[in-house]
């Protein structure tokens, strides 16, 4: 008989997470854990991460909203399949959703998968705070939302793997300053992966795309 | 003597937002609570209305952040006074930390002020659940987010009486149809009154600020 305690609900996440992590070292899959503000482009990220992997890597989704399926729709033509998490008004994703979604009967996640990109809601808060037993946590920053995030948000950033800035392209036409915003994010947590990039032009798509590739490779050998 | 119930914490918090409700209605004071996501400009719509205001009526400013005083450093000069509440973590402002400002023995934010703008934390979710006791309560919405947020995060929009659609200087470098996003609005919440605007170029800031005006003259004459 297994005891599993649970001192509290948070204790019980972190318990779901641990779980998630162990299910996901011994089938060798990469769980990404993609977070940030409504209208960051998460799901852009995806789109273009999807289209660089098809073919080489078998990539499944899950996605994460309060409401609506509109992503989802958006992502499934470029992956093996998506699952879409409506939370119908909580702030946050949980290691217990994703643990089930891991391994259910039907169609479980964790079967004919290299790797599970996970889009989280859109915020910068409360998400941060949640363990989903990730291997990889990546946090977006926009430039249209300002240089003074990383201050304003620090966990949400001081606790990614790799921070990539995104809308790029609306650099000439905002106050941002990409110098300032790195040297910040260094603060939080020097070992940042930092992806400067524009899915709109293309700009740093490859970088971000060699890296994680470098990840699951990595990963991959080690199973 | 008066009993005071409260069933739950929520229960206490409305109980408290009514305390405030009926403490402005009483001294004729006018409270706008501000909420949008990080980035959607909340501190720069309040800085040109502020202006807009000066010399005109006494405005104060609660700033809420999660960390750094740089919002409130930005409004001080504009303004009566600006107070600083830092959540250290903490997702949304609430109505019992309000109404301790409204009354404190030392500077009550009710005594020489015709306008009190409450300028929430950054996210999209958690400060909509919860009613401070304002008279007004605006959303903000920037285009660089795009124009599925109103889909995607109905409550926040719902259930405020304006929302303000900022940074359309960068209109013709985002995907954003504003038609589109007005029409989602109204299927919301009819009554929304929507002001597009940049606070760049300054377009579209005095619509705003005259709507703002006629709410704060109605309050007054009924005082």
């Amino acid at each position: 008989m297994r005891v599993y305690l649970a001192r509290d609900l948070r204790e019980a996440s972190k318990n779901c997470a641990q779980k998630n992590r162990e299910l996901l070292e011994n089938t060798g899959i990469i769980m990404v854990n993609v977070l940030g503000a409504p209208g960051a482009g998460k799901t852009s990220l995806l789109e273009e991460t999807l289209k660089a992997f098809m073919g080489r890597y078998r990539a499944s989704v899950i996605e994460g909203d309060l409401y609506t399926s509109e992503d989802a729709q958006r992502l499934e033509r470029w992956c093996r399949g998506v699952v879409q998490i409506n939370t119908e008004g909580a702030c946050h994703l949980e290691a217990g959703y994703i643990g089930c979604l891991l391994t259910r009967e039907k169609e479980p996640l964790l079967a004919g998968t290299d790797i599970i990109f996970v889009e989280n809601i859109g915020n910068l808060i409360c998400p941060a705070e949640f363990d989903l037993g990730e291997d990889i946590r990546v946090s977006l920053l926009s430039v249209a939302e300002g240089n003074d995030k990383p201050r304003k948000y620090p966990l949400v950033f001081k606790e990614a793997h790799a921070v990539v800035i995104t809308k790029c392209d609306l650099m000439p036409y905002v106050d941002f300053d990409l110098e300032r915003a790195v040297e910040d994010l260094r603060l939080l947590n020097e070992e940042l992966e930092i992806f400067p990039l524009s899915t709109k032009t293309g700009e740093g798509v490859e970088a971000w795309c060699s890296w994680l590739k470098k990840q699951l490779e990595s990963r991959t050998k080690t199973k």
